[in-house]
């Protein structure tokens, strides 16, 4: 089989122009970015505001694993599937990061003929989004600095009449607000600045990767610009001397920042391999940020398809349990139906069973073992109210024997259906399957709720998360988060959600605990206030919001040919 | 009179696509961004090979002050004057930074009636090229710093064999590639990195602002993709422990380097006021780079235009002798003529009398001595065969006395010509005077030649630059100078041109030496490896690679309005 990027490159992409006008998006309504990818502007909000709403399906997976399980192959497998059909679907998925697509895996297009096209367009800088993003966050940090700065070398009512504002009397031990980069940078996660005589104060920050940016979520969550605005304006960006809040209105660099954010508002029109409509909107990570694109993107897809198929980020203790209790909470659209995907091999690397058989063999106990992962996230999904379509990934090496086992166990525990996606290497035709049963399951009643209320206090919703969502048997709170937590309940912030940054490797926090890890305790390392997004973020355990790149890092294969294209790009 | 971006805002840009077509670009040689801005294909360059060449002019200025002087109104004037009396033009420009725009004095597309519009699109992310610039720059410091990482916690044959690579041995203490942002931003110019157990090794680092960025100027300074590949390949990242150099290939990142710049080689068109074409590409600053658009536009503009005008920044001391000495010498493109931008203010300000007198004001002597200033830079300009055009930029408070003074000062001191330009307030009508004076300069035998030849050595060429191109009586080196010239010759690098940096605020290093200094030898603290530009930089006197914000900066009053407008770009 051809590479992912091979396939991508044979596939002559329909005039993006043309996409849009099959889809329902008027020409005044789009701006092109090339000719295979074009924004949609938010007047198109007003022109169909009166359009019935099609479904919302959201798709989530078991445990990651090394292997990939093929959740965006699912997605955008499921889209194509769907339109197959007769179904007019649009797929809403997140940009790929550059510190992934240069630092481990390549792409985030999908893979094989389930593809998102031109794949190294979607990969690479797209429409500028998350530079715009990086760029807006990290002129908050120089403008906190630039304060700091003049407000040290002048007595106060000097600094007034010069500049024209107060003094804010900036805490430079008391920054929340750190920078970003949109690359993997272990050596930028703590740092000191402002070192040398002119460019004090000295105080410590460090780098966070831009998909855990509160502005990239305040992207994904916001409803129109005037909503960012507002939201940019409440970021708490440092205390002062008296532990008070600073935030980015106070320091009168909110607008500047909602400038520079404004163009990245509109979502980025795409298309499959089978040139079935595709919107690309923010980047939120699921480990460390809440996972899941935007509602804008959504809003406009719901207006215009029957069908929107959407992802969160990797299990569903991760992508689906922000995307129904942060993003759902803030858009007030509830999923119809979750496609779980799952593989063979996902099964048998979760079975927590060491073993030096290839793992493309049939082994069965390990699968026995590994479905424990499956069926949690069944009843995890469950729980929410929403219908569980299972969606097995086929892989070649899978045995017929094998897949059928796994498809009778997960229909007997429940699920609403169960089908095999040849997505990866059929396309469309290798999701019809699946498409369908994903119809039959949005046409049941649906009873969506929330895991927990707004008006329980932070530390109730970090129980529920831990119990409820987790099955822990309880949280722990570091002092440092202790003292927050007493901070956050201070400034009046107990309504917000929470969003939860642990590793995705384990249901739990600790990443070698494999399957369904039992009687832990969640450990609440630190909160970050995230007034802006609207949630407070628990650090859990050794979680970084920062990766590294590895010893044999994705750039290495990565250059241009002798015919100028991109070669390297998985 | 309106505001620049009132003005902007009141014009209907024509669509880009029409544009194009006029000046003579296909449509498959076009990638809308938008319906005001196209990214140009390379693939132009070859249908247009045998075109005739069209004549390049390039617009200079006498020392800045902080009044403006209006060198891109004029460059944006003459353009729209040149189409009005019938002569194709092209004007080719810098992208602007974000850095100037946030921080002192909004936008850099014109002014008044002379303007790249809409200047709210040129002022923020164009069409994303300097992010990408800032995102290449940034994953080589990432991929210097991991590799320090990976061989610091393996014994060599270890880390050869997971990482199928042999160590390079870095020293920490001899990184030579330094980080960027897009910003202003004081507190990033000098920081520790790799705090922390398991992010080191810990050493010195620091953030230059992305105009600096050596990979800037290689964008500027390329011929084609391939060319940049290879420029990017010789980039000297670090030294190892013996010393010598490691480059961006031994790392393995100058192929996804290349990847990430790919889409940035291509020219944006824009247009003027009046419809006329504009070519934005590469953005280095003139003080702390080279200071001139990109060799790729102009070759384009040139085989369309009749006339390309183009601008190199501050005064001739800065971006005129490195247009001359770097980027001519790289293009092989002789400029046909210059304009030399001056105005009433400017010279009262460059004439190092103190004076309480509000300058609109009538000031014979202030004029007469700021004349000396004026009367320098016609002289350096001329020191090159280039014919010289002194465009007198009319300020509404000058009066008629004084501007027929200084236009027969200018001819008597040997000028080819000298003509009031009213670009800004009266945009192509204001500025036809000057342009027919410019064809007619076009039409005189040239005579141009560098300042210095390649085969020199470095500390000739810094020498010739500093007696030649600022009236120094000499240089010297600092200690820390003379190791690097003796690094520079030991690696075989004497072959490659000088680019100074330096303050622009006067033709010497001192920024408080106003008019025309004498008798000052030209202090050079460091010199920087530039092998993949071309170039070796010198930071003369005290000048810094990253600027810092004022006490009461641009962004305050940067905001959208209830309409959800820009406004307080200036």
């Amino acid at each position: 089989m051809l590479t992912d990027i091979e396939i991508s490159r044979q596939a002559t992409p329909q005039p993006i122009s043309d996409i849009a006008k099959k889809f329902g998006i008027k020409k005044d309504e789009l701006s092109q970015f090339g000719d295979a990818k074009a924004k949609v502007k938010l007047s198109i909000l007003d022109r169909v505001k009166d359009n019935v709403e099609g479904k919302l399906v959201i798709v989530t997976a078991v445990t990651p694993t090394p292997f990939g399980e093929g959740k965006t192959v699912t997605s955008i497998g499921l889209t194509q599937g769907l339109n197959a059909i007769g179904r007019k679907t649009c797929a809403c998925i997140r940009q790929p990061s550059m510190g992934p697509v240069f630092g481990i895996k390549g792409g985030a297009a999908g893979g094989g003929y389930s593809q998102v096209i031109p794949m190294e367009e979607m990969n690479l800088h797209l429409t500028g989004d998350i530079h715009a993003v990086s760029s807006a966050h990290n002129l908050a940090a120089a403008a906190i600095d630039a304060r700091l700065f003049h407000e040290s070398r002048l007595p106060a009512d000097e600094f007034t009449q010069q500049s024209g504002s107060t003094p804010l009397d900036i805490d430079p031990e008391q920054i929340l607000w750190r920078r970003v980069v949109d690359h993997n940078e272990r050596s930028l996660r703590n740092i000191t600045v402002g070192l040398g005589d002119i460019n004090g104060p000295v105080h410590a920050s460090g780098f966070d990767i831009t998909a855990a940016s509160e502005l990239m979520a305040i992207l994904a969550l916001s409803h129109d610009l005037k909503d960012m605005r507002k939201r940019i304006g409440r970021l708490v960006l440092a205390l002062d001397k008296q532990a008070q809040p600073i935030t980015a209105e106070m320091l009168g660099v909110a607008g500047a920042m909602t400038v520079i954010m404004s163009s990245a508002i509109e979502p980025t029109l795409m298309q499959t391999l089978t040139g079935d409509p595709c919107l690309i909107h923010a980047g939120p990570f699921a480990n460390i940020a809440h996972g899941n694109s935007s509602i804008i993107a959504d809003r406009i897809a719901l207006k215009l398809a029957d069908f929107v198929v959407t992802e969160g980020g990797f299990g569903s203790d991760m992508g689906f349990e922000k995307f129904c209790n942060i993003k759902v909470r803030e858009s007030g659209k509830a999923p119809d139906a979750a496609v779980l995907v799952v593989t063979l091999k996902a099964l048998k690397a979760n079975s927590g069973i060491e073993s030096k058989q290839d793992i493309n063999l049939p082994d069965q106990a390990r699968l026995e073992a590994g479905f424990l992962n499956l069926k949690w996230h069944m009843d995890n999904v469950s729980q929410y109210g929403v219908p569980v379509v299972v969606a097995l990934n086929r892989f070649p090496s899978d045995t017929q024997e094998e897949l059928e086992w796994l498809k009778r166990e997960v229909m007997s525990a429940g699920a609403f259906g169960c089908e095999i996606s040849d997505a990866f290497s059929l396309g469309a035709n290798g999701a019809e399957a699946l498409a369908r049963k994903v119809v039959e399951a949005t046409e049941q009643d649906s009873d969506f709720h929330l895991l927990y209320s707004s008006d329980a206090s932070i530390e109730a919703k970090l129980l529920t998360i831990a119990e409820s969502g987790y099955g822990a048997r309880g949280i722990v709170l570091s002092d440092e988060a202790k003292a927050q937590l007493e901070q956050i309940k201070a400034m009046g912030l107990d309504n917000l959600a929470v969003c939860i940054a642990k590793t995705p490797l384990s249901i739990s926090h600790d990443p070698l605990l494999k399957g369904v890890p039992q009687g832990f305790e969640l450990p609440i390392a630190q909160l970050k206030i995230n007034a802006g997004a609207g949630f407070i973020t628990a650090l859990v355990g050794k979680v970084m919001t920062m990766p590294g790149l590895g010893i044999k890092p994705g750039y290495l294969n990565i250059d241009i040919n002798e015919r100028d294209e991109i070669v390297g790009l998985a």
